[in-house]
């Protein structure tokens, strides 16, 4: 009954500090380049949706669906913002698939921005913060980082995960980076960089958090069935789940198990018709490196406790059996926020079109992105298969 | 194609200055009325939807659809926060609508709610203004009441509108309030009051104005085949359209045409495959009471210019042929700016099922909702009709 949809167009502005430039400029260019990359500019739109968790908090401006149409000439296409927390640009990303796929829309472009350096770290730390549970956390001073230590903490009295862990995946996902143009963090770093470096929030160091970022992604939907009409070079987006968790974390049956992730995963596999194994290539959401490894876990990749094995061995390097984050991910490519959902697509579905260039996964059919809000406790997951 | 959609359950709390009560109370209860009214209590949901424009800005809290659907036990159901200034609620209803439409969600929860009372009303003022164009308009100090001033004196300027006329539609809606058990303003108000009502923004005086309010409401969604599970009074969604203007007001071909509703509603009246009088009963969004007149118009419910006419002939009232805002609309009603759209709905949903008490309309068999976003550069149409 679901009409089958397909990305036909992707893209992304630089990440990082982009000084002179606003939350509405960054999403035009992204928006843009993604209209031109699908030969859509001379058609008339649908739908917009904007995935954004921090517009009216960071640059006092609201509506910006309404802002964006309007910059780039889509009016009279209907338009909406989606503020998920760090997991707005997946919503964005899911109900731009809806439109299409319940026939509303036959053309829908679906961007994610955020524009969060020009203001002290302080002030992004507590905005950051009012995800988490008002009364249970926030008041308390939970921050992110502190919420991912107590986690990371708990994974390394459980499991045979140590710190050094951590810091390979921070130097993966920094290799991975350096061969990104649009990354923020464009280094190598070696392991003794990441353990040397400073301490955020015990047992976390600099490392092993994202940094904030500026930066914005687009997408550009159409029904699969008119996807060639467009490109040569489709990509279906074969499953998607989206689960939520208690809010406060305390609640959890199990604190470090992710049961958000594991419920989006499943019904995104079970939509897909296909197994983890299946999966070639995937972009995960390390706002902290430990979340690589959990969701990894959780997703079905690897076994629970185990993840830290597989980053060992460079199985989810470039060149192994399962790459994950060869973007950079959210720990070199960068994490503006509300774009991080729909720079995960962009980035898969370059992975998929082979037009990833020096980070270009060998032969990639399957891919599956993990976007995750809250501290663990509304995720969505993707799943996307190259169209030809 | 797409899966034909009920509405099989709706809850509202009372409007107006809920002290005591935060956002997530008053969300929280306007839901659980929700569940309570579909019977669908014991049952799964897929997905939530909230419609809130200011979370972050008055509650300081994000992803506060994570919240809510932990506060009522909704877990693991998907959830995502939909802000589009005023438009919030509609676009809630309208991406609820898409998940059932789509088949991916075969029962759907839509909650809007704003808090907006407690804090000074320059704030307020000066957050609804940020929906404004950035420069061509907020930052020149054009609030709400600063456009919709400048709207009705070309309307004026044009039309054979007077002042009387806003008061006449003041009046109308104060005296259907007063019928309203969850509306703000409980109290009948003659043409003379009105008129003589302090001056806020020239010329539009208190009475031609809506109030700053707290609020929430809900409705629960299910396919159309599946309603007669839950009630033996389920209302479908009929048709729906949602279109965008130019951001800056001074960029419309004519500044009092309100084209996005136009637009919307012929997309709406397209879907429904009917006309507007089939339309037995609307809520029309009179933020300023100027608005209901000029929606009215452009929803092609009267000729252009000749709205104020329908109300000095009593066509909208209650008793009339097409009764506008039985509710009290956002004068009476209140505004809490994320709950209109949804509270529009649940109104509808009420007379449609012969629930609205002493307010009830004459048999009503179909009714349209508009709810407008931005300067009327974001809106939303939605039609219903009895199921039974």
């Amino acid at each position: 009954m679901m009409r089958d949809v397909a990305i036909i167009g992707c893209g992304i502005t630089k990440f990082g500090h982009l000084d002179g430039k606003d939350l509405m400029d960054i999403l035009v260019e992204a928006s843009l380049n993604a209209i031109d990359d699908a030969g859509a500019s001379e058609f008339d739109f649908d739908s917009v949706y904007v995935g954004n968790m921090l517009a009216g908090e960071l640059s006092h401006q609201t509506a910006i669906a309404s802002a964006l149409v309007d910059r780039i000439n889509l009016i009279p296409a209907s338009a909406e913002r989606i503020e998920n927390g760090p997991a707005s640009g997946g919503s964005a990303v899911k109900n731009g698939f809806f439109a299409v796929a319940s026939g509303a829309s036959d053309l829908v472009l679906v961007a994610g921005g955020e524009k969060m350096t020009g203001v002290n770290t302080g002030t992004i730390s507590d905005l950051m913060a009012t995800l988490n549970h008002p009364t249970a956390e926030y008041v308390h001073g939970a921050t992110m980082p502190a919420m991912a230590a107590l986690f990371t903490r708990l994974y390394m009295e459980r499991y045979s995960l140590t710190e050094r862990h951590l810091a390979m995946v921070a130097v993966k996902n920094h290799a991975n980076g350096l061969k990104n143009p649009c990354a923020q963090l464009h280094k190598l770093c070696t392991v003794e960089d990441a353990l040397s470096s400073a301490m955020v929030s015990d047992p976390l160091r600099l490392y092993y958090c994202c940094p904030i970022s500026d930066g914005a992604a687009a997408v550009v939907l159409c029904p699969a069935k008119k996807a060639k009409e467009f490109t040569p070079k489709p990509v279906k987006i074969l499953g998607f789940g989206h689960a939520t968790d208690t809010h406060a974390f305390q609640e959890r049956e199990d604190p470090i198990v992710l049961k958000s992730v594991k419920i989006a995963a499943q019904q995104a596999f079970k939509m897909a018709n296909i197994k983890p194994e299946d999966i070639d290539v995937a972009e995960l959401h390390d706002a902290f490196e430990i979340l690589e490894i959990a969701e990894s876990e959780d997703i079905g990749f690897f076994k629970k406790g185990e993840g830290q094995l597989a980053v060992e061995k460079g199985v989810t390097a470039i060149d192994g059996e399962l790459p994950i984050n060869p973007s950079g991910g959210l720990k070199a490519r960068g994490h503006p926020v509300g774009a991080t959902g729909v720079a995960q697509i962009v980035e898969l579905v370059l992975q998929l079109r082979g037009e990833a260039g020096e980070r270009q996964v060998r032969d990639a059919q399957r891919a599956l992105a993990c976007n995750f809000g809250g501290f663990g406790n509304n995720t969505l997951v993707h799943i996307l298969e190259r169209g030809n």
